[in-house]
């Protein structure tokens, strides 16, 4: 299953710890502070609750979607990369 | 149909400015860079044409995914709010 997961991590450190969580189950990061890629329900479960540990009592807000196949077909992307104005 | 939007853009005016639209057209703040709510194949439109515009040559990304009702269903969250700790 397609899977976006995003979130708002006020901590650094813990920021930081489920980005690394996200990358160990095999998502890609898409933006800073959001990854995507495919995960069956298994181990998106044990994902969820490696995150809500890493969360703990620290303020923060995560939040997962699956996205279907169909859903997939008509996302959009707008993006303007770093260099673009660094091109002579 | 339900919509996520999230973006990542570095300046803070033209981010600002992209939060704005969102807004403009109904959506609903879910984290800092990530809005979600009803738009139609036009509003998306047009939507994502104002998005264009704004962005401009300013580094960023912003991406869009069509949510349907079946994955809104299957979605997680994990949220601990700002007051948690403040509560006696």
């Amino acid at each position: 299953m397609q899977t976006l997961l995003i979130y708002d991590i006020v901590d650094d450190r813990t920021r930081h710890k489920i980005a690394e969580a996200c990358k160990d189950y095999g998502l890609e990061r898409i933006q800073y502070s959001a990854f995507f890629g495919s995960l069956n329900h298994n181990r998106r479960t044990e994902l969820l609750q490696r995150l809500r540990r890493l969360l703990g009592t620290n303020e923060g807000i995560i939040q997962l979607f699956p996205i279907c196949d169909r859903d997939l077909r008509l996302a959009k992307e707008i993006k303007v990369p770093q260099d673009i104005l660094e091109v002579e």
